[in-house]
C-alpha cells in the first residue's frame, strides 16, 4: 500500500449483509429439515447488478453448488444480483448434484426476473444425502415476499443458513469515501453473515460467508481485496482441522453508495476498503471460531518477534489446531508444554531458546515460559486467566518483527457429542 | 529388494525385548511420580555391545535426552550397551535438561561399569518441569539387581515407561538365518516394548520404542532398516495429529544368535530380518493406536488403488487423522460423507468419482459409497459393522495399484477429560 488509509471513520452498524444499500434478504423453512422450527433456506437479493468475487474450498471432493456458482459467476462477467443458499443437505457426492442446484437457479431466475447466471447457490448440511429441489423450488414465492431490506430480513436469512452453530453471525461497518458527484463524501457499508462450527480448516476459502457492500468497486479490484484478506482471517481460523467440501466466501458490491469508484489498489480509497473488509472478515472469524462445535472459549494464539510473517501464520495455526493444546484450555490447564510442542512441529524453523509464552484474558495475564524454559508462575492465576471465554496465547519469537493471529476454539465433551452422531 | 525373503518361518513368541539372548530388563518406582504404585523406571542391557540404530521425533522443539542419546550413539561408533528411561516427565525444556539427563548416564555406567556412551537416555511425561536426576539416581542400585532376562523382567521395564496407556505395548518374533558356523540355521528373535498414547503423530521417528535383536548386523544396515520401515508402520499412525518433543525409535542387535552376519541390503536375509522387523513394528502400530487416549476402537484406513504409494499413504493419513471421521466411528455413524471430504483435503490430487468407500470389522462389511456418490445402504448393518472394536475403512481410489495402510483410533470424551486435566 502507497497510501496509508484512514481508518478513523470505520463504525460498526447494525444491519449485517442488509446494512448496505440496495440489499434485502429473508428466511424461511422450506422442509430441507425435518425440524420446523429450523429456518433452511437463505435468499439475499441487490436491487442492482452487484460486482462479485468469490473464493472456493481447495478441497478435491467440491460440492455441486460451487461448480455452479463458479460458471454463473463467469458467465456474468463478474456481477450477481441473488444468493440463495440452504442448510441441511450439502448437495454433495449425490448422483445429478448439479443439475439439482441448477434448478434452483433457474426458479429462482424465474421468480425474481433475473438471469440465472446472476445467481449464486450454496448448500450446507450432510454429504451423501440427494437434495430435492421441490421443497426449495416450492418455497420461493414464500420466501421472495418476505424480502426485507432490513435488520430482521438479515437475521432471518443468516439464521436460516445455520447448522451446529448456536447463533447467527452478523456484522456491518460503515466507513467514508470521496462521493462520485464531487460533493463531499458519502457513507459506504459492509456488511456479512457467516455459518460455520465444524469442519472448519478453511485452505484459501473457507466455510460460507456472504458479503455485501454498496462500495463502487469492480469484480477483479475486489477479488483481489478478498483474496488477500482471507490470507490473515479466515486461512488461520480452525475448529477441528477438517477442510470442508462446500466452503465459500462471496462478496458483492452493488455500487449504491454512490463513492467514486476504486480503480485502483494502489490508492487510500482501496485501503481504506481493504481495512474495512478486515474489520468485519476479522470479526466474522472469532464469532466462527468461539462458536466451534461444543466450544466453551475462544482462543486466539498471538505470534510476535517471528522471522516472516509465513512463519508466524505457520506457528500461530499450528498452536490453534493442537488437539492437546485445545484440551488443556477447555480444563483452563496452564500446560504450555503443549503450546511449545505445537510450535514445534509447525514445519518451520525457529530457536527454540528465544521462545516466551503468555496467557491472556479479561481475567489478567501470565507469564508461563521464558527463553524456550519453565519459569515458577501461580498455578491460581494461571487458572483464573484461563477460566475466562475468550483467551489468547501470546507467543514472542524473538527472531525479528513479524507476527499473525489465529483463531480457534478448546476441544471439549460437546464436540465429541455433537459429532458422534450428527445424522441422525 | 532383488531376493524375496522366505517370511513363513517369522513367528510371535512371548518375552518382549528380553526375547532376544542377551537383553535383561527391569522396572521400578523411583519416585518421579507421587503415585507409588505406577513403576516410572525403566532399564534395559545387552549383555554384549548392540550395533544401534535411532531415529528421533522431528519436532523443531527436543527432548534433552534426545541430544544426549545421539551424542552417545555417535561416540559409541554405533554400539550401544544399554536403555535407562523415565516416565513421569519429559525432561524437555527445562534450564539444564541435558546436564541431568548426563548425570544419569554417568551414574548407570559406574553402576553397571559400562561406558556412559553406551547408554540410550529416555523420558517421557510433563514437558517444562525440572527433573531432579537424585531419584533415579538412587534408585540405580536396586534396578539393576532386578534385572531379568526374561518375560517378567521385559514386562516390567514395559509397565514402567507408560504414561496415559492403559496397558504396556509388547511383541516379539523369531524366525530362521543360516549360522554362523555353517551348521546349518539359528533363531533369531526381534523383541520390542512401547510407550505412545497420546501426543501421537510421528514424524519420521516416533513415541518411545525399544527395539532389541540378537541378530548380527551392522549399525548402518540396522539404520537402513529401521528408517525404511517407520515408513509404513510409525508414521502412518496417529493418535491426535500432535508430534511429540521426545518421540525416539531405538534398534539393538546384539549378535548373539550366531547367524551369519547381515552385510548388505541386498540379500535375502536381510530382507527376511526386515520383514521380521516390520510384523513387530506393525504390531506396535496397531496397539499404539488401539490404546490412544480414550479410544474405544482401533481404526485401520487401508487405501487401494491409489496412483502411487505416496498418495495413498496421504489419503490414509488424512483419514485417519480427521476429528470429525474419529468422532463419527465413536457413535458407530456411518457417515462415509467425512471420509470423502478428508481424502478431499489430503493434499493429493484425484478423481473423486472413481472411489468406493466400505466399512469392514469382524461383523462384516458394508459398501457406503460408489463411483463417489451415494448409494442405498442399509444403516442397521452398518451400526453393528461400527460397533467392533476394530474397524477397518477400506477407500479403493480407482487410479491405480498403490495402496496404503494407517491406523488411528476414535475421539471420545475420554480424550477430552484426559487432556483437559493432564497435569494435576
Amino acid at each position: 500500500m502507497t497510501h496509508a488509509p484512514d481508518i478513523s471513520s470505520i463504525t460498526q452498524i447494525l444491519g449485517g449483509v442488509c446494512a448496505p444499500q440496495g440489499f434485502s434478504a429473508a428466511g424461511v423453512h422450506a422442509g430441507i429439515r425435518k425440524n420446523r422450527s429450523k429456518a433452511d433456506l437463505a435468499l439475499l437479493v441487490s436491487s442492482a447488478p452487484a460486482a462479485t468475487a468469490a473464493l472456493y474450498t481447495q478441497n478435491v471432493v467440491k460440492g455441486a453448488p460451487l461448480a455452479v456458482t463458479k460458471r454463473h459467476i463467469e458467465a456474468s462477467n463478474g456481477y450477481t444480483r441473488a444468493v440463495i443458499c440452504n442448510s441441511g443437505n450439502a448437495n454433495t457426492c449425490n448422483p445429478g448434484g448439479e443439475s439439482m442446484a441448477e434448478q434452483t437457479a433457474q426458479a429462482l431466475a424465474q421468480t425474481l426476473h433475473i438471469p440465472e447466471e446472476s445467481i449464486i447457490v450454496a448448500s450446507t448440511g450432510v454429504i451423501g444425502e440427494p437434495l430435492d429441489p421441490a421443497p426449495i423450488i416450492t418455497a420461493l414465492p414464500q420466501l421472495s415476499a418476505q424480502l426485507a431490506a432490513t435488520e430482521q430480513g438479515s437475521h432471518a436469512a443468516a439464521n436460516a443458513i445455520l447448522t451446529t452453530d448456536t447463533h447467527p453471525k452478523e456484522v456491518a461497518v460503515e466507513f467514508s469515501m470521496p462521493a462520485a458527484d464531487g460533493n463531499g463524501e458519502v457513507p459506504v457499508r459492509i456488511g456479512a453473515m457467516a455459518k460455520g462450527s465444524g469442519m472448519i480448516h478453511p485452505n484459501l476459502a473457507t466455510m460460507l460467508v456472504f458479503i455485501t457492500s454498496d462500495a463502487a468497486i469492480s469484480p477483479e479490484l475486489l477479488h483481489y481485496a478478498l483474496s488477500t484478506d482471507v490470507q490473515s482471517t479466515f486461512n488461520m481460523t480452525s475448529v477441528d482441522g477438517d477442510t470442508s467440501t462446500n466452503d465459500m466466501v462471496t462478496i458483492q458490491a452493488n455500487g449504491l453508495a454512490g463513492n467514486v469508484p476504486i480503480t485502483s489498489a494502489d490508492t487510500a480509497e482501496f485501503a481504506l476498503f481493504a481495512a474495512a473488509l478486515n474489520s468485519v472478515t476479522m470479526h466474522l472469524c472469532r464469532m466462527i471460531a468461539g462458536d466451534g462445535e461444543g466450544a466453551t472459549k475462544l482462543l486466539e494464539c498471538h505470534v510476535t518477534g517471528a522471522a516472516d510473517t509465513a512463519t508466524a501464520r505457520a506457528l500461530a495455526k499450528s498452536v490453534i489446531c493442537s488437539s492437546l493444546v485445545k484440551s488443556a484450555m477447555f480444563g483452563a490447564d496452564a500446560n504450555w508444554g503443549r503450546v511449545l510442542c505445537a510450535l514445534g512441529y509447525a514445519g518451520v524453523p525457529f530457536d527454540p531458546s528465544g521462545v516466551r509464552v503468555s496467557f491472556a484474558s479479561a481475567a489478567g495475564s501470565v507469564l508461563v515460559c521464558d527463553a524456550g524454559c519453565s519459569i515458577p508462575f501461580s498455578e491460581e492465576h494461571a487458572k483464573e486467566v484461563l477460566l475466562a471465554e475468550e483467551v489468547t496465547i501470546q507467543v514472542h519469537m524473538g527472531d525479528a518483527d513479524a507476527n499473525a493471529r489465529a483463531w480457534g476454539c478448546d476441544l471439549t465433551y460437546d464436540y465429541v457429542k455433537i459429532n458422534g452422531d450428527y445424522r441422525t
